[in-house]
């Protein structure tokens, strides 16, 4: 917490110092007051620049501690999180129709979902506060991340799953010795109940949306972002930066990363940001095409992680895309699933169904004349498509049966 | 190629150059005749030693260029292997009954397994052969990882699987865009098919035992856990390394990676080597024991990785244990599951069935005299256990399910 200055409420302004409130403004509730963190740029700047980065050996998030909410770094648990590959993507630029393609690969973090950048700071914040035991809502990825993290630090978890979640990540909780409620509702259900048991059993909330320290763990992706783009293409960045939407979260703690490298130099000019739904399930994108607030709606779409019909982060999510002047564009499930097999042969990169949605989207916004085909993108893929491999199956068919005789292969050729 | 001399037969002593003989030695055949790469050591050490090492900053397996087989390092893909995490775990040497305990996760790799350093290099080993297509045959994680590579490399790839390979696999390859014969039978006889296949059409091999460049790109995990152990205590490094062993070809390789390492410096005194097999496929511990030649057997055992009744490299593998004056150990499927969540709950890393079996065996080595509480052993963990979550979901349990309601809560805890 070193450069930690305050917490300000996205809704009224309120400023709160970091003792006195733990999760969100109590003036405007959980449902309006998230909180943001405030830190003192100045201060951080000195600690935090391209000479400190280069000099730094730690390839891990843990690199930008700085710009991270963390008072005493001896309790960071020893998954090592972050710095994940950055791939250029020709291949895959030419099929999405644009200049240039950057996938960056988030499936390789400890539990294989970028979740894990937002649960290693959560373990942090909830051993900093005495915690004795951490608690979630989850589609399944900030699950089995919290499991894993907890697991790492030694601190006791009871997750809330919807009963969509898949087995696979459900499975990960598990193993990881995680209590988990397989709650017989949707997600907002799910989400609802583990806030009424945080408050009940004096749980730690990890929920990314009401928890405001979830979210500087997740901006760090676009703190290395930022620094590998720095060192691979000095004073270039790419025209944007696209994601997957759910709760609203993960896109609004991307661009406060970039604002912040942008602040501290290693970014130019400030990308746009691409924000992508599924067409099952598309709360952001009707509320800013029709310029109103957020309407709840059901979420019908294979891509579990992302199907979220209550955005918790309305606000956060819908200002990366205002203030950044990018958009949000929705794509059906056959797309995402086209995705899916694309990403892997043209980028080697198999990502779970909400990992590749961005990838989707960014063939939609070229169609439809959002993107220019002169611009370039960096893609984020969120998860690794091990995570839910019926949907992998569905993408990519079977394989060819045969006995074990060469003429079988020889016909099957 | 910078630095190989010549290929070596390990049967005949056969010595070949590199130009003439692409996979075993003609005079001994592929049952016996594998070759061994053998490297210009002193010139090596002008380019691979510890200043060398610390002014690197790739941060992939590629950084040990030097000792590897490659002509043209522009034929490298692009996807990142490698340099995955090393952690120390108390609590996980406690429950062993160590003095202190290491885990390497290997399932950080691109495609979630180990046999990515092996596959890296095939492509490359092809590529500069001018292969059109690449062929292996895979219990799944070698088929998953060249279908990775060989779509990084956009190399095709014909890739024979046995009809028990788990299904998350399968679907890996598939979604790379490899095509994929499941061959209706065992390993080995879907071993056999690829070779005749690949004899047949041409098809460049990657097969790891008879492909003599292949064990080179699996030794990197040595020449990284030397590296990080020389950064970490040096002078120091662990009694015991341990990996599961199935064909022979991966603790072949981590042997002679620790053996190189050693002969640069970077090991004070070479560890000696555990192999753990499961007891329904135990072909090495039954040689070792009764000092006799390699008998197939049958394999049942849920480890699928491991379930290789006739090893291909029975040398190598027999030499890792002999030569470091280590032993063979083995374990039934309930220590492998047992091991499976332990590891996962005392040191946060998530395996599949084979790649916790190391763990599994140092508990029975300990158990037995075989290794001294007094001493220290790293585990090599090959693989990540979303490759296998119907093992994951025998070890873990279920879920509890609740209904939205927070006295459902209250009655499960």
């Amino acid at each position: 917490m070193q450069f930690v200055r305050y917490l300000q409420c996205v809704h009224c302004g309120g400023i709160y110092l970091p003792d006195v409130v733990d999760y969100y403004c109590p003036k405007c509730g959980y449902q309006h007051g998230i909180l943001d963190v405030i830190y003192d740029y100045d201060a951080v700047e000195a600690h935090l620049n391209p000479q400190s980065l280069a000099a730094d050996p730690v390839r891990t998030m843990w690199r930008y501690l700085p710009l991270l909410p963390v008072a005493n770094p001896e309790l960071i648990p020893h998954l090592q999180v972050g710095w994940t590959p950055l791939y250029n993507t020709p291949k895959l630029a030419e099929w999405l129709g644009v200049e240039q393609c950057w996938v960056k690969d988030e499936g390789r973090n400890p539990t294989a979902s970028f979740k894990d950048r937002a649960s290693a700071v959560g373990v942090v914040k909830a051993l900093e506060k005495g915690a004795t035991r951490i608690t979630c809502a989850s589609t399944g990825n900030a699950a089995s991340s919290l499991a894993g993290f907890s697991s790492a630090a030694g601190l006791p978890a009871s997750i809330f799953v919807p009963r969509r979640a898949p087995e696979a990540k459900v499975a990960q909780l598990l193993v990881f010795g995680a209590q988990v409620f397989s709650v017989g509702g949707t997600y907002d259900q799910a989400w609802e109940l583990c806030m009424l048991a945080s408050a009940e059993f004096g749980w730690y909330n990890r929920n990314c949306a009401i928890n405001p320290y979830l979210i500087e763990g997740k901006k760090t992706v676009s703190l290395e972002l930022a620094e590998q783009f720095y060192e691979l293409t000095p004073g270039k960045f790419p025209d944007w930066v696209v994601v997957s939407v759910g709760d609203g979260c993960t896109i609004g703690g991307v661009w406060k990363g970039l604002k912040e490298m942008h602040r501290l130099g290693f970014i130019p000019r400030l990308p746009k940001v691409l924000g992508v739904q599924a067409e099952g399930c598309q709360p952001f994108l009707t509320a800013w095409l029709n310029h109103q607030p957020l309407q709840p709606c059901d979420a019908d779409t294979l891509a579990d992680s992302i199907a979220v019909g209550h955005p918790r982060n309305f606000h956060k999510g819908m200002q990366a895309v205002v203030e950044s002047g990018g958009a949000f564009v929705a794509v059906p499930d056959e797309a995402i699933l086209e995705a899916m097999t694309t990403l892997a042969r043209k980028a080697a990169v198999f990502g779970e169904p909400a990992g590749v949605t961005g990838a989707a989207g960014v063939k939609a916004a070229v169609q439809s004349g959002i993107i220019d085909p002169a611009e370039s993108v960096a893609i984020i893929v969120t998860g690794n498509g091990l995570k839910d491999i019926a949907s992998a199956i569905k993408a990519a068919g079977a394989p060819t049966l045969i006995e074990p005789d060469l003429e079988a292969v020889r016909k099957a050729l």
